[in-house]
């Protein structure tokens, strides 16, 4: 069989804590899959070697290379176009490390590498809400805020392998400081870590009564929050209206820019469902150009489970 | 011959003052240009007889239809999806006025349309300083600001064919009024009018004396503040530094979408020269992301002169 026409790709997900991996279908159905922690190996090789030994396992499981198309890894700080992860923080090895040459050369199968953000877009265009769309906007939001821009049928990767960073858009001059070392970054208040402190902000400056006072201020989370507000808290409320109009008008913006047919939200604070996305649709639609109006779907991705970033890693092996 | 392998490119480019339209050679040479008022013309089909008429004696005289591999029109609110225009306020005709096909069967040749800073962009990639490039911004700062985005060494005309709207990211929440209903976007603050207005603002908060002083508030241009501030006016020079502080705060935010290898300025206002581009440097390199900080080109188009537009309109017949 051609390589071109093999049914399965392979995926590696790799976090500060768990590398996950396994093979997948054209549906999205994971035939296989198994974990390690990232933090047990300080050397790289032995890292390459143990997850490309019960990878190879993985395939002859399948029926051998010839079934695999190729191999996508998304990792913190991966460089698509060099392959290589350079000085990600929260990953054990230091420097530029050539992560999709080490994979490739071991496994004898194309290897594609990206980062979360990116292979999320990914995941979502090939067995996603994206599935047949040509023009989005992934959003992740999480700790932080990650973006992944396809437009024409394509993820924009920019000059360097490093576009999309729409955490770092500044959505308040002088706002809140953001680990970038700038201020009033996107994520600053539209990520987990956003809501909590808005939430602190919100407990100093206000008077009012709230179930989020039982809590020490330094540590609330977005979670507590998100509990909060769905107990009727109105302060906690308050906290989810406010980020849901700032991000609202973040997505206004950035429709402008490329006139998705849709925006898709992914990462841990969508679970607050409409408490963040009426707000912000109202935020939308208030802020958007009127040439926009209306016509942007914002949607929530559908790729919400355990499987979600080892589907959006393996997506990348499709282009192999 | 083949009509891919043609030599040349035809180009109209509509105004709302006037139309020039043209043939040009693979090195952006032109070989014959002609222009009619376009205010002249209240029903279309004169208008499409008229110029196809010319343009045909032209075709004729470069060898005929099959030296020309296709021709590009930029208009005020060209769809390049449709084809069409679309209620233009600044043109005669009303409605949706299907140009491209129009103009397609009246000449026989494949016709491309689209909006005014597209056709910069492809025009820059095709014939100036874009040349090679695959990721750039364009900007066009003239009465308002324009933009096309290349991206993966394509146009991004998004889901509608209306992407790449700049002028129109806000830059200051409860700004300026802008034209659009909205406030604080950036053509309100970047454009020709926005340096005027400034320079309004100025003169009126504040009390240092200024050549501009002279002049009636309400027929301030920005060439008067510009001719002040090469004379060493300091309140006009504050009007560019203030232009420029923005135009790099939206830069930078810009930058962080595509990462392009440049942004590219076209339009009056970049006559300004270093007025202008030394503070929007300097805000730049203040504002952007660490991670592409000194990466970035701030570049001005090498198409300023008359044939620019033309030149613009016909890139696009190369696609043809």
């Amino acid at each position: 069989m051609e390589r071109s026409a093999a049914p399965y790709v392979a995926g590696i997900d790799i976090g500060g804590t768990n590398t996950v991996f396994g093979i997948v279908s054209e549906n999205g159905d994971v035939l296989c899959q198994d974990s390690v922690k990232t933090q047990t190996y300080g050397d790289i090789k032995d890292y390459v070697d143990t997850v490309a030994g019960r990878l190879e396992f993985m395939i002859e499981t399948v029926g051998g290379k010839e079934k695999v198309r190729g191999m996508g890894i998304c990792a913190p700080l991966g460089n698509y176009y060099s392959g290589n992860i350079e000085n990600a923080a929260n990953l054990p090895w230091k420097g530029i490390i050539p992560l999709a040459s080490l994979f490739e050369k071991t496994l004898g199968i194309p290897v594609k590498l990206t980062n979360d953000a990116d292979a999320a877009a990914m995941g979502e265009m090939i067995y996603g809400v994206a599935h047949g769309m040509k023009d989005f906007i992934m959003l992740t939001l999480g700790t932080g805020v990650g973006s992944g821009i396809v437009a024409n049928g394509q993820l924009i990767y920019g000059s360097d392998g490093f576009a999309g960073e729409l955490g770092h858009v500044i959505v308040r001059r002088d706002g809140r400081p953001c680990g970038c070392g700038r201020k009033g970054c996107l994520e600053t208040y539209c990520s987990a870590l956003g809501v909590a402190n808005t939430a602190r902000e919100f407990l100093k400056e206000r008077s009012e009564k709230s179930l989020l006072r039982t809590i020490a201020l330094d540590s609330i989370t977005s979670k507590d929050v998100f509990d909060a507000a769905k107990s009727g808290d109105e302060l906690a409320k308050a906290v989810f209206d406010f980020t849901g109009n700032i991000l609202g008008e973040a997505v206004a913006d950035f429709i402008a820019f490329t006139s998705p047919e849709a925006v898709i939200f992914f990462g841990g604070l969508v679970n607050a469902g409409d408490l963040l996305f009426k707000p912000m649709r109202e935020s939308v639609d208030k802020n958007v150009l009127y040439t926009y109006k209306g016509k942007t779907k914002l949607l929530v991705s559908s790729l919400r489970g355990a499987d979600a970033a080892l589907l959006g890693a393996s997506a990348l092996g499709w282009e192999a």
